[in-house]
């Protein structure tokens, strides 16, 4: 059996990604799809609207045959990093391809990897490194890098490279809206976001065509996390913490510390946090990943130092079948079920992002969760 | 101009206060009566029921002439340390004496004085630290001393000897409930623990009888904060800090982070976690003030080298007139204004304390509070 798999947050699972799980089964053959699923925080920095517990009955839902999950410190991250989490846990499973949407399917990436710049050069405070980035790729290879799924397959390609990894990388042209869109299409496929924007503000009947049944029921069932869930303990957090200490935090630095401290004394809401402290400098993704390290407590040593693992959150038969083919193979612990231990030491960030998940949804205390099975 | 100190939470103030006071003045014959006020947290580590501005109003209402803070780091701390801060700062006032109540007015605090052990030595881990040192005192001395007041008379005593103070103790016969008394009583004078107990409990009408006017008028203006307030901030700050960072707070000893933290997981209101912490080692109080630490993010660093400070939260003439007679010679600094500079280091913890109380009453942002003056 052979496997693809595809790096995602199905947050949440729609149309789109239904769409490209089937392209990618149909162009590699594959037997099995893994998702490596993000946790309960995604990559711009927010809360998963709905947990990593719903969005794997999602994917197995939607035809997925493994879920596994993508830690903490890969799915918080910038493309860059996401894309080396993604494929290096990708790789662990032995999946022979990933794949993935791209707005430029035939992107010349390695003459992008061939171009790249010393990254420490971008120290320009009033415009942002990605804009830095992608001007400098510009200019050197006459190919413009700026759209989302573009820099995340640059970055596959160049985790693959950097990684000598022998996943082949499997581009799928993408349809529909564009990956930032926030309103609907009238076709079936909008964004994620689009789909978030609309959970909140139209009647659910109106999103029935635009989602796969499941994901309908469950933004029927379930109400959706945001920012706004954690505002409260995010203020506190930056009201209570001596600058010193708010020093400490990864990714706090050039002292934007003193600047979320003084916004957060004021602040009445996220959003106007967010455009308090928002600067030439820093995107929106950037000052909201900072604010997920600090609500989260995070500092550079569980961050930089990860210790890998590949922690199963679903499957269905046909995955059960491969994890059973692979299982002996694999260089990277298989984690099943958390123990204490691996609560403190190796998933520690993954375990604390659920537990404070389960403070703002006051759900039951379920800390060791155990895999979904989807009985075909 | 003489002037009497007394050190006092007034939380809130209440007829027994105002008896104390008149009692003071008469015994010392002071023309000034400067009250040491706890500010937004008090000795038993519980939030202030009104904060240190209304408390002060209340104080200088009840004939109180010059109210100063206590400091954090002197207020939310055990007897000794209390009392430490407390004779230092009326010492610094130039107060020729100092009065409290006693339930024991005639302790015999030089044989105990006499007679204390080195406190290293009380590590039985089935009793707390007080009961062990109290058991010590009775037996190498005859004398009980285990009531609240009388514990604060001897370590006033105490911290007299040990500063080499000048000021003359008054203590004055307690009249009344107990202190800790969570009953109202039928005459006049109940604690003020029975206060807040009937401020939640009964109709505030019948409380009339027991308050001064100014406190009976404040408590139907404005809700007492509680423990309650402050939970899910300090089940947030328990879940989400890692143990090593844990163990970094202010008398975190012995392990009992684990503790905190295994229980603030479970546990759905700040009652059931202080019940589920409780061990026969820990008084609930060492608990509480040790909830403070972790809320207020305090570390050794600011609570054990503390740079004192006077902070002058009101005056009334009187208290200004007296002020303006002993400005020139204080030894510590007057403060009648928090600048920014004061709220990031001498007075970090005292505007921290403020800044936190106003997350949980949504009051207007008042960073750089005056002093209350009273005209007559």
């Amino acid at each position: 059996m052979k496997a693809v798999a595809i790096i995602a947050e199905y947050n949440p699972f729609h149309n789109g990604h239904l769409y490209q799980l089937k392209a990618a089964k149909e162009k590699t053959g594959a037997d099995v799809v893994i998702a490596l699923l993000s946790g309960n925080w995604v990559q711009r920095g927010e809360p998963a609207a709905f947990d990593k517990w719903q969005r794997t009955q999602l994917a197995l839902a939607g035809g997925v045959d493994l879920v596994v999950e993508l830690p903490f410190n890969y799915a918080v991250q910038p493309a860059h990093l996401f894309a080396e989490g993604g494929v290096k846990l990708a790789e662990a499973l032995h999946a022979t391809w990933l794949s993935f949407g791209a707005e430029t399917p035939d992107l010349d990436y390695q003459k992008l990897i061939a171009n790249q710049p010393d990254k420490n050069q971008f120290k320009q405070f009033d415009q942002t490194f990605a804009t830095q980035y992608s001007d400098y790729l510009t200019k050197t290879t006459g190919i413009t890098v700026n759209r989302s799924n573009d820099i995340l397959f640059f970055s596959y390609a160049n985790a693959k490279a950097q990684q000598g990894a022998n996943i082949e990388l499997v581009p799928i042209q993408r349809v529909g809206s564009d990956h930032q869109d926030t309103n609907l299409t009238t076709g079936a496929i909008s964004s994620a976001s689009a789909i978030r924007t609309a959970i909140q503000t139209l009647n659910k009947s109106e999103l029935k065509k635009q989602l796969p049944m499941a994901t309908y029921q469950l933004i029927d069932d379930v109400q959706m996390v945001t920012w706004k869930d954690f505002w409260p303990l995010l203020r506190y957090e930056l009201v209570a913490t001596p600058i010193a200490e708010l020093k400490r935090i990864y990714q706090m630095t050039e002292g934007i510390e003193y600047r979320l401290k003084q916004v957060a004394n004021q602040a009445t809401s996220f959003e106007e946090f967010l455009r308090g402290v928002k600067t030439k400098r820093y995107t929106y993704t950037r000052i909201q990943r900072l604010c997920v390290y600090v609500l989260m407590h995070v500092y550079d040593s569980e961050m930089k130092i990860p210790s890998d693992y590949l922690r199963i959150l679903g499957f269905n038969a046909v995955g059960q079948a491969y994890l059973n083919q692979e299982k002996k193979k694999l260089e990277l612990p298989l984690i099943t079920k958390v123990t204490d231990d691996l609560s403190k030491q190796e998933l520690a960030l993954d375990y604390r992002a659920g537990m404070l998940r389960q403070l703002v949804t006051n759900q039951q205390q379920d800390f060791y969760h155990h895999p979904l099975i989807k009985l075909s």
